[in-house]
């Protein structure tokens, strides 16, 4: 066995759809590391059980109920990348459904200085808790680690929490249940038009969400962003294969007043090489009180936050801000994600 | 609404009384923030719950009982001023109530560094827990904060854990506690003379409970201190408003014999400008075996900790020496006030 | 009582069977500090513990009632010496049976910085907490601290997580425990051939392994090293003194087929002085599949981890390697330790 391990390099010469059935496991997903893993019918699945989790956390004896059906499991929260927000939104959903944690949170903390490798440090994490939730600078390292970790034969299952420029199924999949949650009574997630609206070509979740909603009908997709950080080529291919209805312009203005949503990000200057970012018009991909007021009256904005100046502070109290409900849905559909992964989601009827 | 929101300057030049009102809910504390806030009778619910909670930890039972109260609710510690004393005060705090907890120590861990303002910082513990306890290096930031977020529509209660050289008001309300329960045999808090001895002008935890402790009955206050550090003008001008019996003095001897309790401080150098600190004769303002001998049989020392050598180790195992139990004091006071915050402090008499 | 406490050298002048008298209380383990307290009396009575938590950590309401049992207690866990694989093991042991926990894994966050010593630091936590785990770089830290609080006459129990070049008890307790379990139906620990290789004079895991181990009837020990890193004369002497029979040799392909246990270190080179690893061919001190192949069937490979390249990640699926279960049994001994030390092990019955 050990001797096909396939190296890194290898490992990644697999087509995505190869690598995904490794993350499976009797049918059901077993590590969740891309975006790729939801279909529309899991998702809705998800979407059904976050729906349920909401419900119950607004009781006492709800709370409590959610708190005993994993109490019996814990997980690791490992954050060599900085991120105050998903770590917690992890860590919430985890006391939420009872399971105990612990973290690293800053690698200088981990045991690598003693030369240790990231996988045995991995590995080490599997000894002693019942599930990883990783978040790492390096692409692909959530994958690599659980085929490594499966190829042990005493793996536990790995949540990827963000990994390099590259996937962030969860927040994907949050921002899908804000929009179905948003849109529940005006027909639902297809047949509308969504707006990206700066950094897309290295924000990671307006890549994973993009992939998620292309799978639904008759979306249209419009991608507002200054030439140098439009969508990637690959991911644009992969949209006209997917019929999917694009357009690309720089003119947020121009389509303002047309669309159904409006998801706004950050430019991501930390990735900046020499200073691009400086040279771009921020005002012309921002929200303000006054553009906001042309939006459709029941269209939404989202964010994945954190943002600076693309939002002004005075959008927060408009109806169509969504994205202070959309972190808090975060904790819900990652909380139905460990029931689900745990296989107890079926016991919330017992309540 | 968010029209009439006002600037940090504009908040804050609002008299106290004003600013105050904002942090009650329905005739209740909402938010934590000023030692003002509390009035004798609060103080004494306030000290009748933590006997409660302090007599209740005694049986395992009683533990378990307590930790039922608050197991539905959640706390995010949010502290980006170091501080394991207090932090760990909370903590053990939040756990005996049953809370399950988050934490941010380490203010380079947070998302400020993507450009985040801290406002939003602020309402993303918010969307996560149901309460934040917060210690931060800038005067009022709590208060501007809990404004904020009680704007919105969706606030939690907010805790001042110490903000600048302010305001510590949970550290005044265990100073008083521990005056309390010492004095419990001996007539109580009224009709006692208190000495505070060392860095009067910026020890935050002196100022707050000189706060509380004026509101007693014929108290009487001496301060012992280098002048160049002895109390703030606008404190001394309040405390004559109140017609309390003030004496400033740099002689400790001259009224140690005399008071019935000593209320130590370290001086806080870390916010020295050019080593102003360097010219006191600390052994001035220190106890040691000696001089505690001269001290009333019923009379105690407070510290509000960390000490350095203001009090010589040797004075621990006087039985005047109060700062051990005062520490300890501070879990059950903090304890209580998470009770009573959440308004399930009368379910202690179900136990 | 004050006046007769003896300063970190007076109290390190005293013989260590007069020191393991002071963590005692009521003729039980108080404090655990040194191999030394481990006879094998107790070590059995500690791994049938383990034997029952391992089992009942198979079952969701095995593991319900688990953490029911220490469910009043709280834990600090005070690491000023980083070691994620302790500290991580130590939080799971504590959250296996239930008990609450604070931490401090970074000493800059502590409050030493206003001048506080780190007497007065530990006592604040045995004023929160109900015992404290300790892992300091100073020698004899944790013995001192054990003996100052005991003094106060407000202690709590301390247990060592490493102290220093020196002890690291509860590391020696899980490597007995997985010899004991590994040997269950070949005759047990005693009559065997044990070998331990690599940097025995700084590794702290062997020296304190091999004084647990000594105890045992007919143990034979092969120390294979580079003389500059043999074992050190003390621990030599000893080792004869308690007839213990003894090889020193650097060749460990002398030994490998003969042994029952090959215990693996890697050479420690944090503590170098001026560079003195570099002159070691690491070659000769590695375990790959080659030479595994020639050790017994029966044989078991243990290592302390974190490992390096003194064993190759191929030997991992060879089942004569113990590490990564050496690494769980971790947990359960020390979740035992906690039931003993707090007197509720006897309850492991009502289940």
């Amino acid at each position: 066995m050990e001797e096909s391990l396939k190296t890194y390099e290898e490992y990644f010469s697999q087509a995505v759809e190869v690598r995904m059935r490794h993350y499976e496991k009797e049918g059901r997903l077993q590590h969740v590391m891309l975006s790729h893993q939801f279909s529309i019918s899991l998702m809705e699945e998800l979407f059904d059980i976050a729906d349920h989790v909401k419900e119950m956390t607004r009781k006492p004896n709800g709370i409590e109920f959610l708190k005993s059906l994993l109490c019996h499991k814990k997980a690791m929260l490992y954050f060599t990348q900085p991120s105050t927000r998903t770590f917690l939104s992890f860590l919430t959903a985890c006391q939420m459904v009872g399971m105990d944690t612990g973290e690293v949170r800053d690698p200088s903390l981990s045991s690598e200085y003693k030369g240790e490798s990231q996988e045995d440090g991995v590995r080490v994490f599997s000894s002693y808790f019942d599930m990883i939730i990783m978040r790492d600078p390096k692409p692909g390292f959530c994958e690599y680690m659980a085929y490594l970790l499966d190829s042990t034969g005493r793996s536990v299952p790995i949540m990827n929490g963000g990994s390099g420029k590259d996937q962030h199924p969860t927040q994907a999949l949050l921002d899908l249940y804000t929009m179905h949650r948003s849109f529940q009574k005006t027909g639902g997630i297809p047949k509308k038009r969504y707006a990206f609206v700066g950094d897309l070509l290295r924000g990671r979740a307006v890549r994973s969400s993009v992939m998620l909603l292309s799978q639904y009908k008759d979306v249209e997709m419009e991608f507002i962003a200054p030439s140098s950080f439009q969508i990637a080529a690959d991911l644009e291919e992969y949209l006209l294969s997917q019929d999917v209805n694009i357009h690309k312009t720089d003119n947020l203005e121009s389509v303002i007043s047309s669309v159904d949503c409006i998801y706004m990000t950050r430019i991501q200057d930390e990735y900046d090489l020499s200073g691009e970012s400086n040279l771009i018009d921020y005002s012309k991909y921002s929200l303000t009180p006054d553009n906001v007021s042309r939006m459709k009256k029941n269209s939404i904005i989202l964010h994945p936050l954190p943002r600076r100046h693309e939002i002004s502070p005075e959008v927060d109290a408009d109806p169509r801000a969504m994205y202070w409900r959309q972190l808090r849905n975060g904790v819900y559909i990652r909380a139905a994600l460990l029931l689900y992964v745990f296989n107890v989601a079926h016991r919330l009827k017992e309540y």
